[in-house]
């Protein structure tokens, strides 16, 4: 089965576009990457959807939803059209949206309870309509109608790409915020634990912004980090952000590691009179260091540590997990054949695929559902002919 | 096949909720009515709404789509009790949702041309979780992906209650606007018209609400028209409205016929010293007499007028509807088995039958679709099993 996933994350700079073809084989799906293609959105509409998040209104909604359902079916033609396919070769589109909001905690409403929720916009019914090809969207309400936070929906996949029948693993991806998905030997999603680790490539490339006065956005190949040293006391200091001591199930994001958490190092650094280079290197540690603290909730053998997101570019926060995890492994998504840039496009082909066969695809101990469920809604496409319509299975 | 249609209109006062069971014989499906239920939202629910559909903000909307989402799963669950069903005995849920933005003309942006955009919210995927049931919804988007304006929908429920192998006829909804779509003889969809004809209960309502201070809200049974009489002056005038003489396809609401075309009505009132029994009736005669010149755009025999919609209830504009039409017979929806008040939500409902039986439901002259097109994303329940996923065959 042919299938294309959609996604653009909270930067909105992109819309990342992976076709892959799924094979079905006993329980568990083999998928082979075909081809990647990712759309820039314009600098403009960059800031105009990440006001949208803040303070968008009612009509700038209604629009920008079906504007970049437009956008998210010219990226699904183009990695199309790069695979040298034509739309009617292709079976299935999986589509994340962009998220404009998102409210895991929920909120208290009289004879109902708590309503928790979430807001993808890039109407799925536009990519359908301009593809031709039936369209799978809005993964995250489901899970959160049952009772969970609609997040992380991707430790399924790392489970289905990086599972082992003798290893266990600890699949690690570092974006603006880092977190881990353990996989114990031949385990099944059933006993799969997966949280954010904290610090990620958000505190990193603020602090070379403020550096650079906006010159740089972030250290290529960590080259500063690594002619810097590793400043113990402000290490230590680090450690002991609450957030890292804290018992998973947890997340964290701009709240606890954004603008006025730098701002705070900064002034951290200016008193200990550290140069940019050692507080990046102290930094790339930090960051190894409470990725490997993560072992502490993880009650199985790691063999494996298998690294992905921006942060692999990143040699200095590398090298410091290797570091850190001493005599294990440590390798990263491309390594083990997984492109890391088009790691999650992939996530949300394989998550509409196992949608389309009926397969519950979140993780309930990992979002706090009550029970596993269908992620999804379905738009027809045109040609498309379907052989079987989702029924839950798993 | 046992399917719940769900509707809110956009006044925003209650879901209502029809449980029919759709039996199909060759092309055309019957609809046998079970149930119907409406859910009033709470007043101050109401006005949050109504408030949301002009400057709500992005965090409002993200709740609101999952809190209506619950109130539509009541009501759907309102309407199996009432019927002595229970949750596994329904097959399909059709919910149009609650809209809170529609932008039919488009906006253009570079790079793509228009962008037709319309907002429904009350989230399926809550919808499909509180009940089992495989829930159809977001019916608008595709129609408008294919140029069309997403409405109206409800024409082609029209042709399928009231469409007669040998007879002509006109339906009439007398909503806060009035609409009618005409059936000719034996007629499929492709020979349907349909539009606005102008005035409904919007214009009588406001007369009222501002005759009384808010005390009454419209004219009960047509009472006080009943009263009055006709000012031949301006009802000439009345029927000058450019609206009138507009050639269809159009469509109108608040913008013409609102506050404002109230307001100056009314001081036309004062100045010619008329009496508001005899504004009602003039008013009563107008929206009978607008819907009579529709006659003017239909190509056709009418043998039948077939009125629904709250106007039906006011008798004063049923009298001047039959003098209008003179030996036309007019009845009602309900004279012909059809509930009024149910018909909406029973619309929905075949709407998401036709869906999954792979029928396309928009009617392209009356919607100005390029296409006809699958309306709908399909939401899997989690008891049901699916036969046959949608398959374009209209």
């Amino acid at each position: 089965m042919k299938v294309v996933g959609l996604m653009s994350g909270t930067s909105a700079d992109a819309v990342d576009a992976a076709l892959v073809n799924i094979v079905r084989r006993g329980k568990t799906p083999r998928i082979i990457p075909l081809a990647f293609a990712s759309l820039p959105y314009p600098r403009s509409l960059q800031q105009r959807i990440l006001e949208l998040s803040h303070h968008g209104r009612v009509d700038e909604i209604c629009h920008m939803n079906a504007y970049l359902g437009e956008l998210f079916a010219k990226a699904a033609l183009r990695v199309i059209q790069k695979a040298d396919h034509r739309p009617v070769d292709i079976d299935l589109i999986g589509s994340h949206g962009q998220t404009i909001h998102h409210l895991p905690k929920g909120i208290r409403e009289s004879g109902i309870g708590l309503v928790r929720s979430t807001l993808q916009i890039g109407e799925p019914a536009v990519i359908a309509e301009r593809t031709g090809i039936t369209t799978i969207a809005n993964f995250r309400p489901r899970d959160m109608a049952a009772g969970g936070e609609g997040a992380p929906l991707v430790p399924y996949v790392h489970a289905i790409a990086f599972g082992h029948a003798r290893r266990g693993r600890l699949v690690v991806n570092i974006g603006g915020i880092s977190n881990v998905t353990y996989l114990p030997p031949g385990g099944g999603v059933g006993e799969l634990r997966a949280f954010d680790t904290g610090p990620g490539n958000m505190v990193v490339d603020a602090i070379v912004r403020e550096a650079t006065n906006g010159a740089r956005t972030f250290d290529a190949g960590g080259r500063w980090a690594l002619r810097g040293a590793v400043n113990q006391r402000l290490l230590t200091e680090l450690m002991d952000h609450p957030f890292l001591s804290q018992r998973p199930p947890k997340s964290t994001g701009r709240e606890e590691f954004g603008a006025s958490f730098v701002r705070r190092l900064l002034a951290k650094q200016r008193k200990a009179r550290l140069s940019m280079e050692d507080l990046l290197a102290t930094c790339a540690l930090w960051t190894a260091e409470a990725i490997g603290s993560s072992r502490r909730w993880v009650s199985g053998d790691i063999h494996d540590v298998i690294v992905g997101g921006g942060g692999v570019s990143n040699r200095a926060i590398m090298e410091s997990l290797q570091q850190v995890f001493a005599t294990t492994p440590v390798s990263t998504f491309d390594d083990c054949g997984w492109s890391s840039k088009a790691f999650e496009a992939t996530a949300f082909a394989l998550l509409a695929h196992d949608t389309y066969y009926g397969q519950c695809t979140n993780v309930p101990q990992v979002t706090g559902a009550r029970h596993p469920v269908l992620l999804g809604s379905v738009v027809p496409g045109r040609s498309h002919s379907f052989r079987k319509l989702p029924q839950r299975t798993g």
